[in-house]
């Protein structure tokens, strides 16, 4: 790793899962100086602290930003307006700024909003690591170790912005996947929003019952699997689903169109279509390395 | 455990994950003499004496069963009909006959049509401890610790035949819980055949993309476990859902409804009523402890 990756002041806003990550594989592999966790609970910035997750801690976003060196948005996304408009003032000309944001069409667009003259140092990314765990105390070394990262790039961000936060991200273990935001958010609204909208219905259609309490004594280990992204962060998926609403909408359009099939052969008890359908899906999910 | 409890003869019908792991906890708890494995596939059977599993197999059902103390049913509920004529003319008078089928109603009218003199010695089982592997390769020693085994008593069967069944469970770790075949199949249809059709449909959704490659290699943990049970037996789960199909259906529907309501609420971009939605399912997953 060359010396001219460390950075000197990294501020975290937002000590959770990723940013909280993050900063403990940067500062063991010592390419960060001091990391300053940003947070809207004082009672997860001392556990931070406790944990030594984050060097040290403030409240007032404006003064933590007025010196950093790089800036790491880590917090859902629909608190990045107002972070972004919060911070743009402070910021010196030289700091770096990226985020772990979820969705990425909606991010940069805040980027272009709040940063217009700004963008070259700008790198939007999503570190595909998320856990139905939130709060500095799920932070852990070596999360995003053999984990993707993906780095949308605006027009404006210069190669030596994508290639430092790479680096970051290498350092911890990550490999770097470059896609545009549109490309990013159609591919996440499949593969990671319909399911957590459909892992949050199906509760909700568990919990609906009159039977709900015995249901969840004997459910088993394919319930506890299906449903565990149901148990995730309701604010920050909230924030997600706006976000990302028009692919997620077309995801959903087109699961209820293959749901529906799936009733009419189930009416029909059309035994060699059920077997075609699950078949098609069982060979695809067993093949599926990971 | 009382001596009356071992078994001399167990004839294992269908040596996958749950009757060969039955099998392996018997004989280890020494509950029973000679187990012997039939099944379709002799390469399976094969697996099996290797790995122990069994003691003999065999081919001819008829054959294996005709000297049987207990029969085990441990094969797709589709194949019940089928094994249970077969073997219904050559069972000994005093043989317990017991299963392992996901639906009970069906398999409840099975005996009734099958065994109408034998009903006081057949006991319907469900061992909740299915898994997305199958084949003898799958069974494993303390599979049943602390899983539960739904018993569901024929109104003939004896207290004697399910106190035999339920010592045998215990004895493997397993907690025992008795209902009605009705009630038995609406629950399982809500907490594992719907999130099973689910998963399938899910898949297929993604399968159906152009860009289902690039999908599957960025999908992360969350879409791992969702789709987990999307890798369960095709064959299997077919005749679970024609099992169970009218219970399934109206969970299908309830589920359904559920979604479009999601659907609008994310169409009108109501941040209020999804955050609701999302709070109320990750709620009860998070305090749900399994």
């Amino acid at each position: 790793m060359e010396n001219s990756v460390v950075v000197n002041k990294l501020v975290v806003i937002g000590v959770g899962l990723i940013g909280g990550s993050f900063s403990l594989d940067l500062k063991r592999a010592q390419l960060v100086r001091q990391v300053v966790g940003v947070g809207r609970s004082t009672a997860n910035l001392e556990r931070a602290l406790q944990l030594k997750v984050i060097d040290a801690a403030a409240t007032d976003t404006t003064k933590a930003v007025c010196d950093a060196d790089m800036v790491f948005l880590a917090i859902p996304v629909g608190q990045m307006d107002t972070v972004l408009a919060c911070i743009a003032p402070a910021l010196p000309a030289h700091t770096l700024i990226t985020d772990g944001g979820s969705t990425k069409g909606d991010v940069a667009q805040l980027y272009r909003k709040h940063l217009p003259d700004s963008l070259h140092r700008c790198q939007p990314a999503h570190p595909i690591a998320g856990s139905d765990l939130s709060g500095a105390a799920a932070a852990r070394y070596g999360l995003y170790e053999n984990k993707k990262v993906v780095l949308t790039p605006l027009a404006e961000t210069t190669p030596e912005t994508t290639a430092k936060v790479a680096a970051l991200w290498q350092a911890c273990g990550a490999e770097i996947i470059q896609m545009s935001p549109t490309e990013h958010d159609t591919i996440f609204a499949a593969v990671s929003h319909l399911p957590h909208v459909l892992a949050f219905t199906y509760m909700n259609t568990i919990l609906a019952r009159p039977d709900a309490a015995t249901c969840l004594q004997l459910a088993g280990s394919g319930f506890r699997d299906f449903t565990r992204i149901a148990g995730s962060h309701p604010e920050m998926w909230r924030d997600i689903v706006l976000a990302n609403r028009a692919p997620l909408l077309a995801d959903l359009a087109a699961f209820k169109t293959q749901l529906e099939q799936m009733m009419l052969q189930l009416e029909a008890a059309d035994a060699n279509a059920l077997e075609q359908a699950f078949l098609a899906a069982s060979k695809v999910r067993s093949s599926w390395l990971r």
